[in-house]
């Protein structure tokens, strides 16, 4: 049994409480947040604690709050030497000080607060100083999860690039394909099917393989009649950014 | 019952064969292809033609051809008044030419030669000179799918452009995520369910409504520290400019 204390109460801490709530080899044995709020229907009120001083002998204390408040709570600790781990993407291990042993126990999935999150496919990167705590980690994973990884902070800062690229930059480019719609009056979820298996392709295929459109094929006369059928300059540079940047990328391998 | 002839042997033309073949309401009366290929193995031997004299009286005569022989194939046909259409996304109406009447059965999915399309999901884009006909091409598209819609040609080219888009685009944004986690030895696979997450929120709301990261929440420390970790030029400059783009629209907007 992992005796966990759980500090937060965002959307992360939430889930995870709702999560391991369920799990026999975990035991939440107290939450901790300034105004008191409970994370589930179910939990009892006198295992909520406002103050960092109430804090139990615990074998992790996950601390599952904002980027910015994980220092500052960290070195609030009234503890040394217990095991303290962070839940986020962009924050190195380091920020934890030292007082205690650290670790980073990471989800990498967007979560929505009303949205329920089935953690058995959701990647954990896991990160520790020593390896019995990377154990303890790994456990409290798996019980959750079968996709677990060990991730150093360097690594970690890696995947937060490549997700930009892969989430945010492709969320603007369903935005612009969506105003494009909307400016002629063609329903964007004609579109929704090819979205989908465009994502779903990539977990099969390496991307650069099913690279398809008029920039990979050096089809001149579409990437024209494109760039003229855009009006806004911001559409325009990144059709065109983009159609040089898939033609420089596979006229290389020729 | 709607008594169709198939000209092609490809990807389209296959997937249409094996997907009418199961329809009450259809009836394949003829395929043709110059190199005689079937399209099915359960197809009669002299249902197949190799020469456009031999073609039969239809309701319907589908060119599923490549692009580029559309025009050809279209002027080549040995009759006048009957219904015509073409399956492209990019090619306009009028190509088919004035000698028969002409439409387009569109399916906007992108197919690969041995996997199974299940074409309920799949939305086509019917355009047809005349209401009969246009009926007619109701008629077909419903035994198959339940997302039929009338698009124009002009609007069939927006479509083109915004594919381009959330499809090639984003599949060149999973290659850069790709040879980011590659070259700093991390594997892509964490990144899967983020990605398909992205692609299936975008069907439930507005893509502006759920833009994240560090470009929208103006973070310049974590653009500065991604773009320090971006070597390669052209990835630099995607990153600048997608950036910029973000923010604009989403400063706009404030």
């Amino acid at each position: 049994m992992i005796r966990v204390v759980l500090l937060g109460a965002g959307n992360v801490a939430t889930h995870f409480y709702s999560a391991f709530y369920k799990e026999k080899t975990v035991e939440i044995i107290q939450c901790y947040n300034r105004k008191n709020i409970k994370l589930h229907p179910d939990q009892k009120e006198d295992l909520i604690i406002t103050d960092l001083s109430d804090l139990k002998e615990a074998d992790v204390y996950i601390l599952a709050i904002h980027d910015d408040a994980i220092k500052e709570i960290a070195n609030l600790l009234p503890f040394r030497n217990k095991f303290v781990v962070h839940t986020s993407g962009s924050v190195p291990i380091d920020v934890l000080g030292t007082n205690n042993r650290t670790g980073v126990l990471y989800p990498l999935q967007t979560f929505t607060k009303d949205t329920y999150v089935d953690f058995s496919t959701v990647p954990f990167c896991l990160e520790a100083e020593n390896s019995n705590d990377l154990q303890t980690l790994k456990t409290l994973a798996s019980s959750l999860s079968k996709k677990i990884f060990e991730i150093s902070s360097a690594q970690r800062g890696i995947l937060h690039v490549a997700a930009v690229f892969v989430n945010n930059f492709v969320n603007h480019m369903f935005a612009i394909g969506n105003d494009i719609c909307k400016e002629h009056q063609v329903p964007f979820e004609i579109l929704h099917p090819l979205i989908l298996e465009t994502a779903q392709k990539v977990s099969l295929t390496d991307p650069d393989s099913i690279q398809t459109g008029p920039a990979v094929r050096n089809d001149t006369k579409t990437i024209e009649r494109h760039l003229n059928i855009l009006k806004e300059k911001s559409q325009k540079n990144i059709y065109q950014l983009l159609t040089t940047a898939i033609q420089d990328k596979h006229g290389k391998k020729l």
